[in-house]
């Protein structure tokens, strides 16, 4: 075994091959050399926004070039608004324009919208080039990195263009996680809790205890968070690459988090938006009797650790019509992931449950700014 | 096995599960069937051009209600010009304002284009939603329809931006063929000799033997070439659906082909500039000693029985500058596939090779409008 795979990370089982999730401080500095040993390319692509760029891409394609590696940088404007097809065109016209071939490698360096973005490009690029992800945000490393989503947004709603892609391999350095804002962190760290809440109510403990460390981003939680929450996500991705099935849990909160997200015009965070949609989706459950009584109590108080800004007032109404457009739809109708207790999900039918549209108007009708 | 498994066709072994080709006269009369035995959906997305829409599409949408499935037709201007990342945009905006969901199949009813096109806005919807291939054309029966490539066109060329998206069932009906104009015919026989001049020979004498017919679109040839062909591909793409190796053999005549059709403005039809692609390549191989002598003649003589228009007068050196854009560029270089001799192809270095840029400048000066 060499160095650079002795690192600590976990295995991820995909389709097209196992790729490693690599987890440690300080991996960024050995980048050339993980490169070559776990994405051979003729030329490397990296895609960043114009936040990260400055801050880490310019300087890892120092490096690489130094290394004697082929590396370009492709930037673009910073913020979710860039995940559209729009600039999906825009980036892959550029590096068709700068020769990049099906020998080349994409390399995305970001946070959610970078990895998401940039790995629809590899995915559409000549038919699909390798990408590696290095994330730079705690919802890229623990969530958008891992599983191969890849998509941009559309009029209708967020991710409902895109592909499966999963990456040749990802590094996640917790040591870029300084560099970035602490309302970020907060909004990253609510899938954490996400992870605790649908498979381990242990973590979930954890989560609450180190929060405050978590947000001031310290190394050792950090790693440990991440590391932890990429063991779960890795688990059930493994089992259930495409989500036909049992991959459904990890959308506990985001049905309705998902409609909320969008009646507020993406004006709110991703993160307020999932951590309000698991405490309905909580409240939806208990009223349906599926889920045990109190559950969403305690969901709440992990998540006010978080400190996270106020949901503002909705329209019930305007966030019903969003869930009748969601891609868990199924014939038609909306579908929500339903916790048995936490760190349990209920396995209703495909891990999913309907539910009475009045009941879910009631429920919406009764959310407050602290849901 | 029931009556509709039981139709002639062909395996494909594709990694997301394997796939049939059903080839047979009359088989779209029992398309209700079909799509509910191979491709269960809740709801059926129609793709179809305007040409083709009015033949055929409104009448198999209409035999599939009145089957009881949902089926909804969603057509688009016909041409190469609609093989674009608009079009794409445009089709997948109006299935998701018409509220197609994850649980929806598209099913690309046309030619090459269309079964490209709709094949990527399947491969995107949502991260992906099956479709079911029902190819009008000689190109799409025999080419395009099997081994799940799927694509549009940029302005730097054509199919750069794309995916493998296996179907989730094929099924070629030659009795379509009839509406098919017989120039159109003539340009789709041409992939059917490319599989004969790289795998069969014996394949190759009968198309030319049969050459009236099958621009006729005679049933019993017709059947018969796209069967074979499809076999054929299917052997390659089984063994390599990602292009890493062998399905490189399928490229032939496509390296310089290609080069051809974008210096010529896309002005020629494929098949002519494919047609001219081998013989090229041929000379090639015959030059650089590859290629057994005389090859390029008895390729000649099998494609002249298509009776293609000529190849308009082209500059070599706007050719070359093409060839450097090819997607099969590998490290900076364009490189070959090149035949033994007819019905095997020289293994070269992953089954092409590369060929000295003052050689091919010569292939191509020495080339006229019956090349």
């Amino acid at each position: 075994m060499t160095e650079a795979s002795a690192s600590p990370g976990v295995s991820v089982h995909a389709e097209g091959g196992d790729y490693r999730v690599l987890v440690d401080a300080g991996l960024l500095g050995r980048l050339p050399k993980l490169l070559r040993e776990h994405a051979p390319a003729y030329r490397y692509a990296f895609v960043s926004d114009d936040n990260v760029a400055p801050l880490h891409a310019e300087r890892l394609v120092a490096d690489c070039r130094s290394e004697g590696l082929n590396a370009d940088l492709f930037d673009f404007p910073a913020g979710e608004a860039s995940k559209t097809r729009e600039q999906w065109s825009i980036l892959t016209d550029a590096m068709i324009d700068a020769g990049l071939g099906r020998d080349g490698c994409v390399v995305a360096l970001g946070g959610g919208v970078t990895t998401d973005l940039a790995g629809f490009v590899a995915a559409t690029f000549m038919r699909g080039l390798p990408v590696v992800q290095l994330p730079t945000s705690y919802l890229a490393m623990i969530d958008a990195s891992v599983g191969g989503k890849t998509g941009v947004d559309v009029r209708a709603g967020k991710n409902l263009v895109g592909s499966f892609h999963p990456p040749a391999v990802v590094v996640a350095d917790p040591e870029v996680l300084e560099t970035l804002p602490e309302a970020e962190r907060a909004q990253g760290l609510v899938e954490a809790f996400k992870h605790g809440a649908v498979l381990d109510v242990e973590y979930l403990e954890s989560l609450q205890e180190d929060a405050e460390a978590l947000l001031q981003a310290a190394p050792s939680a950090a790693s440990a968070a991440v590391l932890r929450s990429v063991q779960l996500k890795a688990e059930v991705v493994s089992e259930d690459e495409r989500e036909g099935g049992y991959r459904q849990v990890l959308n506990f909160g985001h049905t309705i988090g998902h409609a909320l997200e969008a009646a507020a015009g993406f004006a709110i965070g991703h993160g307020t938006s999932i951590a309000a949609g698991m405490l309905l989706e909580a409240e939806l459950g208990e009223r349906l009797g599926v889920t045990e009584a109190g559950t969403g109590e305690r969901l709440r108080a992990g998540l006010e650790t978080l400190k996270l800004p106020q949901l503002p007032q909705l329209d019930p109404e305007l966030v019903v019509g969003y869930l009748a457009t969601d891609k868990k739809v199924r014939s038609g109708r909306p579908r929500y992931v339903l916790l048995r207790r936490i760190g349990e999900v209920d396995p209703g039918y495909g891990w999913s449950h309907e539910a009475p549209e009045a009941l879910v108007r009631d429920v919406l009708q009764d959310m407050d700014g602290t849901t």
